[in-house]
């Protein structure tokens, strides 16, 4: 199955959560010569998507397996990517390795998702593994400064993305979402646990219930990463759905951190956002440069 | 209809908007000797039990009958209660004297909540009326410091209330909701324009689909006003259903900020915590002293 051409790096090990990221890691991956394993997490890998590629099906916690695999398949370089929701007990089969780490795995998930994230990091690295994230694989994954499509964020929508950035640096020290909702210098919405695509829903209600009175094209998803977020783990990601979302929200446009922002599908997100008479553009951290 | 002995005070007109305190707070006005009018909301306040009080029906925006029937009923404190959401245009009926205000009110508008409260109150005192708040009518309305049932918070729930409370504290400069909920100090959610009542249900939610494992009896609904907040306009709020809705989300209590919290049924609300095994507790906005 694995047809690459030789090359002179490492193997590349992708561990897969859910969604479609992974498999656009490995492309990209891939289209550099680099030979690319997937270790697919049972309950959330996509079984028909990783099919396609050299993969070990593996459940969470079987720390055991994977560095034993993965030293056979030649991979240095591990990258941890797709979602994977705080996991059930039932998908995680602790291997000894993982039993003597008990003490300290217990200290990361006793946290919110940065501690998981960091903590997650520091163990494999701890385990002679080099984490690297798709910023360093594959940076044409990750949003640029600008619009992606033809539409134009307004004046107003520029004051709500700058107020959206504010309020998402100051909630970033309590470990919570990475995505406001703005609209006419008033916050409809903060995202938690439940993701961007139900806060979206969320905005789309509070205009049927007539909270939220605007003609539709008003408003702004602003998205951003946490401070101090492992950028190799886990970073904002804007997909067509979110786009959808938006426009179902009726909102003028999606403003993500450029540099900071994975946008695995750009063509097809413009393409969606032209459509939907939407704007999705990519903007300074600081707010400051909003295009 | 009006039997209330009579009393030194002007009589006390009360704006009441929708829910059951415009009622909580007049029958205290009465009890204190003081006469009251009701001026009922058309869309906003309940028909039936504003029928029971001496009352006038207005439309939002009709000043000029506001004053003059407020005169000639000898009242010149006035006080605004009851919730209502951002008014739809159907609802508004405005007079000589609020088309002559449009610049203002349009400013007004163009804001937050907290630019609605407080243009609200400047255009009372502007017309020579005093705005008078809940503190000052009744202070038994108002939430004590320390437990209203028999349930106490545990350690954990003293952790997560002193975690709402600093988010609370950073969220407040961007006018948004007044509530969040925290659970094994990770954040659950933060409340948007839809209220405390859907808050607790996107928890509810989010222990169904698996987001947030963990026993019954985990996690906390955090309230408070936000800084800077007319008071004398709009406080938070906790009655029966709030309660209900965080049993419901499987939490172990409610904390709100002892002195700036409404609490119209304090013995209705206490038996529905003890009820529901849920604590019920009033602590300090610093966080500082969590009984």
């Amino acid at each position: 199955m694995s047809e690459q051409a030789p090359n002179t790096t490492s193997a590349l090990a992708i561990i897969c959560g859910a969604g479609t990221l992974p498999f656009a890691l490995a492309d990209a991956a891939s289209k550099r010569g680099r030979r690319v394993v997937l270790f697919a997490l049972r309950g959330w890998a996509d079984p028909q998507r990783v099919a396609a590629y050299p993969h070990h099906w593996t459940w969470m916690g079987q720390l055991d397996r994977f560095m034993q695999i993965a030293a056979e398949e030649g991979c240095r370089d591990v990258a941890f990517i797709g979602s994977v929701t705080r996991p059930s007990l039932w998908t995680i089969r602790p291997d000894l390795r993982v039993l003597r780490l008990m003490p300290q795995l217990i200290r990361i998930f006793r946290g919110g998702d940065d501690h998981l994230q960091s903590g997650i990091g520091r163990l494999f690295e701890q385990h002679g593994f080099r984490l690297v994230g798709p910023k360093e694989i594959a940076p044409e994954l990750i949003m640029p400064l600008g619009p992606l499509g033809s539409c134009l964020p307004s004046e107003q929508d520029r004051a709500d993305i700058a107020l959206g950035l504010a309020l998402l640096n100051a909630t970033s020290p309590f470990d919570i979402g990475q995505a406001v909702v703005v609209a006419n210098n008033h916050v409809l919405a903060v995202e938690g646990p439940e993701g961007t695509d139900r806060t979206l829903a969320r905005v789309a209600e509070l205009r049927r219930n007539g909270r939220f009175r605007s003609s539709s094209g008003a408003g702004v998803l602003i998205k951003a990463a946490k401070v101090g977020q492992d950028q190799r783990i886990d970073l904002p990601t804007i997909g067509p759905r979110t786009i959808e979302g938006a426009a179902a929200a009726g909102l003028a446009g999606v403003a993500v951190v450029a540099g900071s922002t994975i946008v695995a599908e750009p063509e097809l997100i413009a393409a969606t956002a032209d459509r939907a008479k939407l704007f999705v553009t990519g903007v300074e951290a600081s707010g400051v440069s909003v295009p």
